[in-house]
């Protein structure tokens, strides 16, 4: 069983909101909420209560999921202590017997109304309403809660960091196996070809794909594979059919989950590249390790964010500070927090306030980029971090190279 | 742009529910009810306002999604309409600024309270109980309607099963990855070795992820790879360490989404099945052409079981019929409808009503099996298939023979 302190937390959270208990409820346990309470299991419709003494109920409705609920280590409300036969038989109309369901898990873990009752998690629309409104006809006061969840989530335990070191293992070997394929390309007329096909981002898109399944990883957000002109935009994902050549950038952004999410970001060129890319590069290897100097317990990510446009605009780039909105320069933020969701808190915004002032447990990004629209390329390296009360720790150990005939010699 | 004949059968419903309009809210256009309504885009924080004069409009919040929301054929209502960013800086607390946001578009679209207006899709709780809670203060009358949706959903326009036909592709190539490793395994005193290796779940499973990576499809709800007395239960996905033996049942039951799902399983014996294995095979290959022959517009779901019950009991099997809640024998449902979940309407309950009652435009699973705990074996075939106004046509299209080397002779 995964021990979890962070159960004690969220008690102390709970008392702090004056609130009774907690209801989360959703469809999976690999959504955000669920996941940070039950861990990786296998539970589908279920709820948690979580009572603001420690005790922490989970409530499912199928009864073959009993061994995978059992396995998230919280008390227990079985489908027939709930009576879901019996409620689902009894109520017709969309959500009342979830409704009946959700009551009598209160029932059960002690809880009456009337009293503050926090709400989180995803349930389907339709049966919310007719759930949140049965809860206030009996007594319930509904405050809602995400933002509760968002913050608690925010400090990872030992069991979290695993998961998220486990997702960066497979970032490793696809970030690897993206590499060896690009150092065995060859220049035909300045595309790139591999056994004889032309090297497109969908071949490397497949790669990066069996890659993360293979260690039982997904992507459920997708991946970043950008060459040149693509990559010159933040956010373009990159083109299956495109074709990459020899001297453009590579912009490989990939971040697969396991049970958390891993973020890793590497920039390649094959051949000669552009005097403006290789500049580019080297200065943005800087700017990560500046980033990585500075980082802190109680500095803010708006602090790094600054030193880090400093940096920049001493070599003569745009940056958000000093030119906000360009499209060429440094043009986002600095990093974000990752955890069950892809970006979390901390915040790295200038208006984040506490959620922008680094603590120990944060897991956290960094990831400075320069992007040149008109020359047609793009830069960033991001690498992921856990923020200990006595330093950090890299989670994403891969080589920073252009060339990806230099990560060879690293294996 | 895809045809869309689906949105003017959902604004009959709207009418015939007495809808000004609905509202459908979520986080990602992969959620069931907005994939339904916005096809295979990558949008994330989002709403659709559908009107019941035909007239659907989709909201979305980042203005770095213009062009997938555009791909959706979908009206826009852009986050400058929605004066996304003026909420974001006016609204502090949670779900207030999504509220108004939600006021906004429905302005923008022409719909003005009082009225009664459906809701469904996932949004996170917190939020919804404060959009919900506005929205009433406003005059609305909320309907909750996912029901209604996944009533909707049920009929599969042509673009949902050319993506579901992908899904199946993926399967395929999946499965016979799976019969060619079986095919390659040798016996040594009983398990299977391959490449100097035991040959375990976790190895097929691997084949199985790479399978279905290339070809763009996740299995966000796992799989089943069951050999033994693993199999031999339903519901047990099989344990990654366990090594596949000669002269075993091996139930493999896949499950892969495009942006509709496909399922699929077959059974495995390599070596000499024993004689009650055999037999079950070839019963339930009996029972699933049989359930296919019966297949048409007009019979229920639960009137195939009966036929297929009547099948099993007459060669001397337990089945839900003779014997419920049998832990040997036939001790499940014949099929379910799949589409953006993968179980949807229709429903093979005896208590299904109208939601049993196959019609065209129904893409469903027909899956007879038979276990025996005792003996320590499982066989379940499985199928999907579109059901046509002129008769149904398969989409899993694989050999059944249980020998992996007869799989060969089929390629």
């Amino acid at each position: 069983m995964r021990p979890r302190p962070e159960l004690e937390r969220l008690a102390a959270a709970l008392q702090g909101n004056e609130l009774a208990a907690l209801l989360v409820l959703g469809s999976s346990a690999r959504e955000p909420d669920l996941a940070a309470l039950l861990g990786p299991v296998h539970v589908h419709e279920c709820f948690v209560l979580a009572r603001a003494d420690g005790e922490t109920h989970l409530g499912f409705l199928s009864p073959m999921e009993r061994e995978e609920a059992a396995a998230s280590g919280l008390a227990l409300l079985s489908p027939e202590r709930l009576q879901v036969a019996k409620w689902s038989r009894a109520c017709g109309g969309e959500g009342e017997s979830l409704a009946a369901i959700v009551e009598q898990g209160l029932a059960e873990s002690g809880l009456a109304p009337p009293g503050r009752l926090g709400v989180a998690g995803r349930p389907p629309l339709g049966q919310a309403v007719v759930v949140t409104e049965r809860l206030r006809a009996a007594g319930w006061y509904l405050v809602p809660s995400g933002n509760l969840l968002r913050s608690w989530r925010r400090e990872k335990s030992e069991w979290m960091v695993e998961e998220a070191r486990r997702a960066a293992q497979g970032v490793e070997a696809a970030m690897r196996r993206i590499a060896r394929a690009l150092a065995a390309a060859v220049d035909r007329d300045g595309e790139l070809w591999l056994e004889e096909e032309r090297l497109t981002v969908g071949r490397l898109r497949r790669e990066v794909a069996r890659a993360v399944a293979e260690v039982g990883l997904d992507q459920p957000e997708g991946n970043i594979l950008a060459p040149g002109r693509e990559g010159a935009v933040p956010h373009n994902a990159g083109r299956d059919a495109s074709v990459v050549r020899a001297g453009e950038s590579l912009i490989v952004d990939l971040y697969p989950r396991s049970t958390l999410f891993a973020d890793c970001t590497r920039t390649f060129c094959v051949g000669e590249p552009p005097a403006a890319l290789r500049e580019a590069h080297a200065l943005v290897r800087q700017a990560l390790a500046l980033a990585r100097r500075e980082l802190r317990v109680g500095i803010s990510g708006w602090e790094l964010q600054q030193r880090v446009c400093e940096l920049f605009e001493a070599e003569g780039y745009r940056t958000p500070v000093s030119h906000p909105g360009a499209v060429s320069g440094y043009v986002h933020g600095l990093g974000h927090g990752v955890g069950f969701e892809l970006h979390e808190i901390p915040s790295f915004r200038e208006e984040a306030g506490e959620d922008g002032v680094l603590r120990a447990g944060d897991l956290l990004t960094l990831e400075p980029g320069l992007y040149d629209p008109e020359a047609g390329f793009g830069v960033r390296l991001e690498d992921l971090v856990y923020l200990g009360a006595h330093g950090h720790s890299l989670l994403t150990r891969l080589p920073y190279d252009l060339d990806p005939r230099a990560w060879a010699a690293d294996e």
